[in-house]
């Protein structure tokens, strides 16, 4: 069973957004062992949108879109679908009634012409309740091609698709089982890793693809396999694991199925039932956002301070003036001192603190650009290590966010 | 003239990745006049990648292509090159001498065959040099089409966008102006400005676009023009925003082109000479990271305070027990004063805290999931404003980040 994306919007192809649709897509049809072939994006245009279409029935069982279905102008998706349809547009009396109970429920300003014409929809087309919003979604079967249309708000999409996509393409399709995992090594290049595991991957069978991911600091190693039994292929892939274990165990630092390496930490301190906290200078709260980001995170994340200012680590973390003006703010000293202090202002069991010079151009200190230290406090001790990462801002503050997060695993 | 962007990477397919860099190629090459016809994603796989090369080149001048560079075995792009332009591969000096003096210069590991491979490029590819890897980028004329590969590790990538590709670009092709404005307003759903402005719209000339932006808690009207006098083009479209000032005037709140709304709020503060401060609940550290994101912003934001944990709201902040028992740690009243009390401690203008319930489950407070409080510190007074955002994590963080910076910018 193939699957293809097609995102429709001018601001896609003109760089004012970007496509995160896609990916989370991709990944949830992927679980239920759907492959997506191809994503295409294009802009808001008839004839782009009709030759688009086209070309993906020649390739696809089922083709994705999203975008497109605002009640505005600029909006011209529902209209080309019925063009390649041969079709026409039909008011959906359900549509309408969930469009005005939305604006009875939350919208100040009164119903109008242009929000009621979001229920006018092609008649061959079955509807997919938007439970977030007043664009339907839509299943339409043609020839041998399921068209699936969604707004491309990202909260409506993701909900038709939970709700209403993937029930349907269960019910509907025979489909594989796909399984990936994805290993995650830190300390070691891609290219280094390749030729230690030579041996391992060339006797890899044919049923198993290893792809190398490579990012600020740490390399991934996603095996994919595509088959019937799940038991089967989840034996066979724990075998090739344990198997690479003898070539790279050092390196290697958890299995990321679905797990980021901050959602691997905070596992391991919500099973220690140890807490942390974070001090930020450069990394301006990134640390914290990330560790947030998942539900759950208050089991084990009590907060940040985030230092943009030299003074504010003086009056909020209490790092004396004699030890900036000694070492300056950019320093091993400084970073443990934050490291230190802020475990003691949350009361946490483990801490991180950045400091660094992130650029474009020096602040109150010194330091080259680039130029960083990452320093820990854990229940025994407080260390920092300096790094330099290079002169893009975008650069060394996500590689000093990685490091952060494998100086930290290794610590636990 | 006609650009397309063409990634290649089993990641993107498979959701493990969201492609950013497309948005960026498009964006750089939008200002200078280069419009994206079409943006594809497809994985490692030889025979997708021929056909989508041959088709791309039906339609495009150009096709930019990103992935596929690696030294491992996975990465494929150079050989299925090789195979679309009838070339073969040779070793290039000047790329092997600098894979040796980035291996000496940065990396621990020595420098291995798999690493001198990288200096294997078609004998017709003019080589970019990539100044932060391994890989080089190459530009290949192949018939009427120029293709052009780069690493996809975005850094690299955009090192070689902008100082090997869009150099070349401007060179050697003629270019119209493309121009796009983008007016952020706030307070009015999409439809019911559609509404309002429908005369304005209607009147438009054909070479004015314009295009709704919503998303959580605003609208964005984008206004596109393709021309070839810049000046000319600039005054059409002042005029036709002062016209549509006429409409909706109350709710334009700026002119974006690059600026997103919080470096409107930088750009502010920073000529008042005004500084900036967050005390940060559920939103875990994303407003400093929004405003820490931007070069400069040292120069009005002061820092944060994560209080992710209710106990740290006490002991960073200073809120009371007897305010948290009386009023709950969601409320106006915690609010207000972790706005007042972070403002003091940053010894800052302005400050905004956020405390609220984002889900999925209730936390240390009986409120309903989604019911937050934002609250503003100014130099005049301290006010917070309460709102329910529903039931998804991701819309209530991201709305009420979104209308933290709308109500401050109407503060300001």
């Amino acid at each position: 069973m193939r699957a293809e994306i097609v995102t429709i919007g001018d601001e896609i192809l003109i760089g004012q957004i970007i496509d995160t649709n896609s990916a989370f897509i991709a990944k949830v049809l992927n679980r239920i062992g759907v492959e997506i072939h191809q994503i295409t994006s294009i802009e808001d245009d008839r004839d782009h949108i009709l030759s688009t279409l086209e070309e993906a029935q020649k390739r696809a069982d089922i083709v994705l879109i999203t975008g497109g279905l605002g009640p505005t102008k600029d909006d011209i998706t529902k209209k080309c679908l019925c063009e390649f349809l041969n079709d026409s547009l039909v008011e959906n009396k359900e549509v309408l009634a969930h469009v005005e109970e939305l604006f009875e429920k939350y919208i100040d300003t009164p119903i109008s012409d242009l929000n009621r014409s979001q229920a006018l929809v092609p008649s061959k087309a079955e509807i997919l309740k938007n439970k977030y919003g007043t664009a339907p979604g839509m299943w339409i079967q043609h020839n041998d091609t399921v068209y699936v249309s969604m707004p491309g708000v990202p909260y409506e999409m993701k909900g038709l698709i939970e709700d209403e996509v993937i029930p349907r393409i269960k019910n509907r399709y025979n489909r594989p089982v796909i399984l990936h995992k994805t290993i995650l090594t830190l300390g070691m290049g891609e290219s280094a890793i390749a030729e230690k595991i030579e041996p391992w991957e060339d006797a890899l069978p044919d049923a198993i693809r290893l792809a190398y991911l490579p990012s600020l600091g740490k390399v991934r190693l996603r095996l994919s396999m595509r088959g019937e039994d799940i038991q089967e292929m989840e034996a066979e892939i724990e075998a090739q694991i344990s198997e690479l274990n003898n070539y790279i165990g050092d390196i290697i630092k958890g299995i990321e199925e679905e797990n980021s390496i901050e959602e691997i930490i905070g596992d391991i301190l919500r099973n220690k039932k140890a807490s942390l906290s974070t001090a930020e200078s450069f990394t301006g709260g990134r640390l914290a956002s990330l560790f947030t980001e998942h539900s759950g995170s208050s089991g084990f994340f009590k907060g940040s301070v985030v230092t943009y200012a030299t003074q504010s680590k003086i009056d909020i973390l209490g790092i004396s003036e004699d030890l900036l003006a000694k070492h300056s703010v950019v320093s091993e000293a400084v970073a443990c001192e934050m490291a230190k202090k802020v475990k003691e202002l949350y009361k946490t069991d483990y801490a991180i603190a950045t400091t660094g010079n992130a650029g474009p151009s020096k602040g109150d200190s010194n330091a080259e650009v680039g130029t960083v230290f990452l320093a820990f406090a854990t229940p025994e001790k407080v260390f920092a290590r300096e790094f330099n990462f290079g002169n893009s801002r975008e650069k060394v503050v996500g590689k000093s966010v990685n490091k952060s997060l494998e100086i930290l695993l290794n610590a636990l």
